[in-house]
Formats: C-alpha cells, structure tokens, sequence
C-alpha cells in the first residue's frame, strides 16, 4: 500500500507519450458521429454519444463545430445542458449558446453551478444576460453572487468561494470531524479546516490528511501547516496566482480590509489564473489583443487592427530613416538590397531578448537587484553575435557583390544593430515596467522600431561615408 | 461558518491591486540588507534576516545576486542551508550552489526532501552530483528514486509521487480512518484515498472532505467521486497537465501498463508543468531556446545563434527577391524607401494569425473539425486589414512622392501580403504540427520569410509593371 514496487527497463521503455500523444483530443470521428445524429435529429444517439464526454469537451465541440451545427446541437440537446458547459465555453461563444437555451434550461443548468462558477459565468456577460442569470438562482445563492461582483474585476473577491470550513481554534480533532458529519452544505472540494480567533480572523489551518491521521482528542492548534498565507480580498488575481505557484499552496483563506475570514481560494482557481495570464502575455507579445479563434471576422478584424496601425507608424518611421540617404541608395542599389538583412537581425535579436526580460519581469526574476548584471550580460550577447555575424555578412557583402568597402560596412553595422538589440531588449521592457504599462503589450513595437532605425541608419550612414 | 456576509460599495472600493503590486516580490532593502550580513560575516543577522523567507523566495535571491555573493552566502548560511531551497533553484544555478555545500550539509538537506522532489533535482544532474546525492540518500529512498529515474524524461512516471494511500475498494470509511492513524508514513499532502481492485488497479476515489462527512459504516464505494481518471505512466507530462487544467482534477492516479497503481499525480506537480510548457512556447515563438537569465554569456551566445542564423538565412532569401529588381529600383529609389513597410506589415500580420493558430493547436482548439473554417476567416480578417492599409498606404504614397501610380502599387501590394500573411500564419503551424514539428519552435521563421518574400515580389514586380 505504501511505496509501489515496479521494475522498468529503461532500454526497451518507450519513450514518453509516442502512444498517447493524441489521447485527450476530441475524437475526429466523434466529431462527425455527434453532427450526423444532429442532422438526422437523432436525439438518442446524440445522448448516447454525448454522455461520456466532460463538461469541457463538449464546450470545445461547440466551439469547433460553425454557427449553423451548434444552434441545431444545442437545440436538440436540449434539457440535457449542463451548467457546467456553460462555464467552460469561450465568452464569445458563450453568449450566443444562452440566447439558444429556453428559459427552464437555462434555469435548470445555472442552478447546479458554485457560486463562483456563477460569477465567473455572469461577470462578463451583458446587462439582460447577467439579468436572466441571476433571476434563475435561487435568492441565497443571488445574493452571493451579486456580493462577489462587488468586488473589482480580476481581485480575489471574485476568483474565492465564498463556502469555507472554518473552526474556532481552540476546537479538537473530534468536534471537527463531529462539526462535519453533521453539516450538510460541505464544498464540493476542500482541502483545509481554517482555525479562527473571536474576530473571525485566521490564524492558521490544519491539513484533511493530518486531520483523519489525529486521534479524536488532538488539539487542532497543535497539527496545523507551518506555512500559512491569507491573501487580501482586494489582490489583484495575478498575485494570487504568482503566489500559488510560487508557494506551492493548495489553498488559502481570503480575508477583508480588517484581516476577517471572507473566503478560500483554492490551486484549481489559481491554475486557471495562471493560464490565462500566460495566454494574454502569449497574445499580447504577437500582438493580438483578446484574440480568440471563436470571434467574428469583424471582432478579430477590430482587434488586430490597432496593432497594425502602430506597427505601420514604426514602419513609416524606419522609412524616413532610408529616404534620408535616397542619393546613397541611388548610386549602390546592392545597400537597397542588403539593408533589410540589418534591419532583420536586429529586429530577431531584440524580439530574443525582450521575450526574456518580459517573462522575467512576470515571474519576478528581472529586479532592481540584478538589472544591470542582465543588461551588461545581454549587451555583451549582442556583441559576440554581432561579431559573428559580421564575419559572415562581411564575407557575403565581399562574394555577392564583390566589394570588401561593403562586406565591411554591413559588418559594422551588424555589430552596432545587435549590441542595440540586446539593451533595448532590455531596457525597453523594464522602463515600460517602472511606468506600470505592461510589457508584454508595448515593448515588441518600440524594441523593433529602434533596431529598425538603428540598422538603416547605422548602415546607410556609414555606407554613405565609405563608399561615396 | 457556512457563507460569509460581508457588503462592500463598489463605488468607494478601489481597483484590485493597487496596493498589492509589489507584495511577492524579493524586497530590494531586503536583498540590501541580507549582503550587508554576508559582508561583515554577521552569520546570526543573516539567519534571522533569512528566517521568514519561504525557500522559493531564497532560491529567488540567489539567482538575482552574482556570483561572488552568492557564493560568499551560501558559505555563510551553512548548515541552515535547506532541500527546498536546491528544488526551487534555476538548474543553471543549482550545479554551482551544489558544489559550495560540504558533504554533511548537502546530505542533511537532501534527506528531508520527498522522492519525487530528489528526483526532480537529480534528473538532469552531471553523474558525479547525481552521485552525491543518491548517496546521501538512505537505501530506501535511493532506490525509490532509482526506480523513478527508469521511467522516460518527461513522462508521468518521473512525475508522480510512489507515496499513495490506497485501500481495497470494499472498506468502510471506519477501517480507513483506522488505518491512516495508525499509519505513520503518510504523505504530506494528499487529497483522495483511491480504491482498489484485487489486482490492485485502481477502481475509483473518494475526496478526504467526504471521507470525513460519513458515518464510519459508510462503504467507500456508495461516496466515490463521479469522475475518475487514472493516468498512463508513459504518458508525456505534458498531456497529464493538459488533462489536470481541462478537466479540473486535483489528483489521479497513476498506473502501469497492466493499469496496476504505481503512484500517483497532484494538481500542484501539474501546475509546474503547466508553467514550464507555456514557458517553453513563448520562449520557442521569439527563438530563444531554453534561455535563462542565469545563463552565462557564452550559452546564451550558443542557444541563440542557430535562431539568428536560421533568420539570417531567409532574410538573404528575402534580399535575393529584392536584388531581382534591381534595376527598378535604380530607376525608382522610392521604392526603396517604401518596400520596408509592406514586408513589416505583412510579418506582423502574419505573427499575429500564427501566435493565434499555435496556441489554438497547444490547447487543442484548433482541430482537423475546424482548420478551414479558421483558415477561411483568417483570409478575411487579411482582406479587411490589407483593404484598411490599402487605403492608408495608397494616401501616403500618394501624398509623400506624389504619385498616383506609386500609391495603387503599394495598396495592392498591402492587400496581397497581408492575405498571404493569414494564411501562412494558419497554414505553417497545422501542417508543422501535422508532421510532429513543435510549431512554436518553426513557424516564425517561415511565416516572415513567406511575408518578406511575397511582400517584395508583389511591391517591386507591381512597380516594375506599372511604372516602367
């Protein structure tokens, strides 16, 4: 029962997840089955085929499946929605799939929700949505709900769950246990008993496993965790992530202004916090905003947009930079040819480096401690892939055109444009940070625009000097 | 106990965070003060100065100090010295800080580690380390790790922990409780007793919550948990934290190939992977390898070369398009001027459908059931962008060089590339994808070289038409 005794020969061991790489994606065939039950309006087929797949999987099914299939899915599926595929649905999505669901099922399916997962469903959806929403729950569960939006968007008011398991401190292992046979609302998953003071406030918690492994008559105060956090009901719920992942916690109470018990977090909340503020640095380095593949052409059209007119703005501007040297390029059309290897590396080596500096401000690593070892380091980067870059430039500036005046030129100038990478990589990201503007959302633009220009410049400039 | 109540005024409540910014990261005056110890040698000002810090924190401050202090530190802090803080260490850090500890500190801290931690520091170990510290391990736990080490890197079974706690599947809820507090080797932490069959395959879980509501007659299998999952410990850790985040499991178990238990996977273990993989996607879309700011300059230089010399390779490609029109230019070095910007826009646009296509493929919303609807979208969302830049670009070639036929060049150039930039950045990464290529680590690179290349075709062979 306890350590597991198994023998594995590492020569003939398959390597990792050659047979399974497929195993949790939704079955192509399924996929089809599932439509062609839809289009013969075979809704025991559709059942049969429905019921094993998760709550989770059959969201992404409606978000895969075009606006025509998932209206007819959804339709003949019927009293069988679950509230819980609502949760899972991509907001875009999601809006459309309630107006399809008839009033009793809307009521059915939301009414077997947390109530975080209700806030989580509401928060983001229109007025007479929300509205219809909230008038299906039940009044205790409304109130709750209409409680954590009061909390500001993306705070830790919002992610916790409002149903603790909470003790006086002074209580044993019995009572407890005795306290939770008798109580009937239970969370559905909980990992810790709170320990509360007569103010309500926290003062530490005590394992389930501990708890159970105690005999009856143990004090709670003398098995609870060494390490114990509340986190502020008003945190921004990217700390709160940052804190469980970098703790290790499973759970932690949240506690109001006056340091009392308002509610638990717990590691599954915090994992999908974490996920999404990992998606949005993903989006927000590429320059896609919000961006998901259920939007409308017109949504994703409006979202990229604005980061195509900043990008042509920096791209005018490099321009400018060559229209300086128009006579130069008139006379040695090969720099019109060349310049824009310059430009290119330039732009690649500060994409490299801002990437680092963006992930290590995120995860705290990039700090006022360390700055100038990072920036010395990536500058001094930049100067030995400058340099071999030069070499080879020089010697295909020589070859291709025959000029060692112009081998050496590009060299230089790649030398100037990668050591300019590497501190604007940098530098950029943790000015923007100081400024509290993200990173991730601005650095990209203003990093290529300065490598762009320098690289035009630095070439251009010195071709003009050396070749006329 | 049950549900909180507490009221808050949205209006006067301010906005999540701003307060708490800064509540997790390493206290710069902190680090101060910590160094100031390490240099006047006061051991007792820096034990307490370090006594409140969580060990991820400490790793934290040894990856942001340089060498010398860290160095300097480490000696001074001896024999305080704890496992976790080597667990939490950055592995490029972590060989250096190994060989300050002496023998006897370094057995005592890896002696209080769990196996699946042991495992997590010596897997990618030089031998001579590994060696080290396998020894100091007691027989036990050696070859409890030995035997992890045999699964595959990566792989569930380098995951899991071999401590479970598991009964046969027809116990009560009374004889389990019986048993863990008589057991003495229960795991730290653990969420689920799993039940098994008589071939010891697991059958079913029951939550340590509902363990403890019960009656002691209670028969564990009546308060199973509706959902269960076990886990293939061949299968790639990736696809175990894809399963724990889309299905929202806190624990599974782990199991052979004969479905027999061998250990079992928490949420927290698959948190880290979790993190480590979209790491690893936003590092591989900017091209940097496995970078680190803790790298040293000379690996940094290798790990990102090959990424600059693969872009110096289509940037030439690009420059090749260019030195084809040659001529064109000579006559028109407007040209020139502008050809940047319709190749910039057509990368960016491209970056933008691609960042969106490789992230839909990883968490596996993009699917053989939707890519040509996608596909299809994306040359819209193309179409609209180029028609909106058409118009820009068309003015400002206009206005700028005053030509009218310069202006229609560059607009219908725009159109082209940024359509070709939609499908490119769908197209590149599902097809990598289809040959088992990781997409974020390729697509980049080849969704420029389509956008620079096309983006000069079309400007400059347009221009060649129309102008000549």
């Amino acid at each position: 029962m306890t350590e597991i005794e198994q023998e594995i020969d590492p020569e003939t061991a398959p390597e990792a997840g050659t047979e399974e790489q497929e195993s949790y994606t939704l079955d192509r065939r399924n996929v089809a089955a599932i439509l062609y039950a839809v289009d013969t309006g075979d809704r025991a087929q559709l059942l049969e085929l429905m019921e094993p797949l998760h709550a989770a999987d059959i969201a992404d099914l409606l978000e895969q499946v075009n606006a025509y299939d998932r209206r007819r899915l959804v339709l003949l599926y019927d009293r069988d929605f679950d509230g819980d595929i609502l949760s899972e649905l991509d907001e875009g999505i999601r809006e459309e799939v309630i107006q399809l669901l008839t009033p009793d099922v809307l009521k059915e399916a939301v009414r077997d929700l947390d109530s975080d997962d209700v806030v989580d469903l509401v928060e983001y959806l229109e007025e007479p949505q929300q509205e219809a929403i909230l008038g299906a729950l039940e009044d205790s569960d409304r109130h709750a709900v209409e409680q954590a939006l009061n909390y500001p968007e993306e705070s830790a008011g919002r992610l916790m769950q409002r149903e603790v398991v909470a003790v006086p401190e002074f209580w044993t292992v019995g009572q407890t246990i005795d306290m939770m046979r008798e109580r009937e609302d239970l969370p559905e998953q909980f990992y810790h008993v709170i320990l509360l003071d007569p103010k309500i406030r926290p003062v530490g918690h005590v394992t389930l496993g501990k708890l159970m492994a105690s005999p009856r008559r143990t004090r709670l105060q003398e098995i609870t965790e060494p390490a114990f956090r509340t986190i502020p009901a008003m945190q921004d719920e990217g700390e709160v992530a940052y804190a469980f992942n970098q703790y290790h916690i499973i759970s932690a109470p949240v506690v109001d202004e006056e340091e009392r018990l308002v509610g638990v977090i717990t590691i599954d909340d915090a994992m999908i916090v974490l996920d999404e503020e990992h998606e949005e640095d993903i989006m927000r380095l590429a320059g896609v905003g919000e961006g998901s593949l259920n939007d409308r052409v017109s949504e994703t059209v409006k979202q990229r947009l604005p980061w195509l007119a900043v990008n042509l703005a920096t791209a005018v501007i490099a321009s400018m930079v060559i229209s300086l040297f128009e006579d130069t390029i008139a006379q040695f059309v090969a720099l019109a040819v060349l310049m824009p290897i310059v430009a290119s590396m330039g732009g690649n080596a500060g994409t490299q480096a801002l990437t680092v500096a963006v992930r290590a401000i995120a995860t705290k690593d990039l700090t006022g401690s360390n700055v100038w070892r990072v920036l010395r380091r990536e500058i001094m980067v930049g100067l030995f892939n400058g340099l071999a870059f030069a070499v080879i430039m020089g010697i295909v500036g020589l070859v291709w055109f025959g000029s060692p005046a112009l081998g050496g030129v590009i060299a230089a100038a790649m030398v100037i444009n990668l050591v300019i990478a590497g501190l604007a990589g940098i530098a950029v990201p943790v000015i923007l940070d100081k400024f509290r503007i993200d990173p991730a959302l601005a650095s990209g633009t203003f990093v290529t625009t300065v490598t762009d220009v320098v690289g035009f410049f630095a070439f251009l400039g010195l071709a003009g000097i050396v070749l006329l």
